[in-house]
């Protein structure tokens, strides 16, 4: 007697994408230079009035998402990576908007990883799937809040089989004093400290040329006062890809 | 009756130190972004064309460097970073010449890390006792030759408590050749491409300024040939220190 054969996977269908790009460097934080593809969804919980991806954010780019399901997103990452695994990068807007705990399961017998970079405002079991959780919780000048209680769930849904690190964007005294604040708070996460853009998108859509040296002065600035305050479990990083291709798109 | 008190510990007397300088990043390879202190040996068994570190590697600035014991070196780094464990980054020159294993002895028990860089020409057994070994083997245009036994000894002499990672500097494209050559002989080693630096000090100690459009432009380049070639497991980073610094001494 035959086997009744399974029924087609269930996959949702509502994904809602900016943009799928690459292979590319991952160029801020932890994994800075690792080759990657990125994953981009549309739709943020924040206004950060500094985001340099609005097109992923502002719902008056909402018509230049796309729905796809989480099929059709693998099928591109491996279209563009060759077939050939790596690591994906989940970003946004804020991904974590997303159900996007399906492609990841499509992905990792694949063998690809997958990172996902959040502000930590929304926790989703499928955190523990991740091989790496970036948590960016917005420092004052965002002009957000941040949910304590949120973000420490996020840390716990990740659990001890993801890599969990704190990245957090400094643009004054202030910024700097939260990132300390983050740090004390959960001292066993390993933590990168990222000078803001100072040239970001505007929002009308313009790319403004990136003020290299200004980027640089800013790096410059925060390893300087890192090191004066002698906080060795820091690292200081750059956004690499900002230095290389400006504030353009799709690279 | 009373226990005879222990002799004085033994500690080599015979480091030729080029210079100790930090806390400030680590401006390469995989520790990227960390603070770090850095101890640079004197003396060289290469003679690398484009050698960026001439003042610790050229028998005619021999003068400059000061004979110093383990515990002398080891109390520069505690008064450097004011007691607070960070990790150490031990160069050269070629640190391998050296008997380094006393300095890490003498702080490891104090919560400092080590990390060492060396082409890898000459294997330790102390190399165990690091926690990163960042093996350096010099490309083509280095005018260098590969021991590839010594290579492998190295990656044998850290074992498997200490972290290896290779890193490549690459000119050209014979040295991306041989930079694929190098990770197809050690699969199970993480690898960072580094594009060569278009201007290093010169051999009479003039600093040139960094050409920084055109650091970026190699490593442009560099992003666009691993993708291409789907080498995911590599990683391609600039010298960030050059970038902030150029090529500045003692940052």
């Amino acid at each position: 007697m035959g086997r009744i054969p399974p029924g087609p996977r269930t996959v949702s269908t509502d994904l809602r994408i900016s943009e799928i790009f690459g292979p590319t460097i991952q160029g801020e934080g932890a994994l800075i230079g690792e080759p990657t593809v990125f994953v981009r969804t549309g739709g943020c919980d924040y206004r950060c009035v500094w985001c340099d991806t609005l097109h992923a954010v502002d719902s008056a780019y909402r018509d230049t998402w796309t729905p796809m399901a989480a099929d059709a997103v693998m099928v591109e990452i491996l279209r563009l990576s060759g077939n050939t695994p790596l690591t994906v990068s989940l970003s946004g807007g804020n991904p974590a908007i997303q159900p996007l705990g399906d492609v990841i399961a499509l992905g990792k017998p694949l063998g690809y990883r997958f990172a996902l970079e959040t502000q930590g405002s929304i926790a989703r079991d499928w955190f523990a799937a991740l091989d790496v959780l970036v948590l960016s919780p917005k420092p004052p000048s965002s002009e957000m809040t941040t949910d304590w209680d949120m973000l420490r769930a996020c840390v716990d849904a990740a659990g001890p089989d993801t890599q969990t690190i704190l990245k957090i964007v400094v643009f004054d005294d202030a910024d700097y004093a939260y990132a300390r604040d983050v740090a004390s708070r959960f001292p066993h996460l390993r933590i990168v400290l990222q000078p803001g853009n100072p040239t970001p998108p505007t929002r009308d859509g313009h790319e403004p040329v990136v003020d290299i040296e200004a980027t640089l002065d800013r790096t410059r600035a925060l390893v300087d006062r890192v090191t004066q305050d002698r906080w060795f479990n820091a690292r200081v990083l750059p956004q690499l890809h900002v230095l290389l291709w400006g504030n353009r798109r799709g690279v």
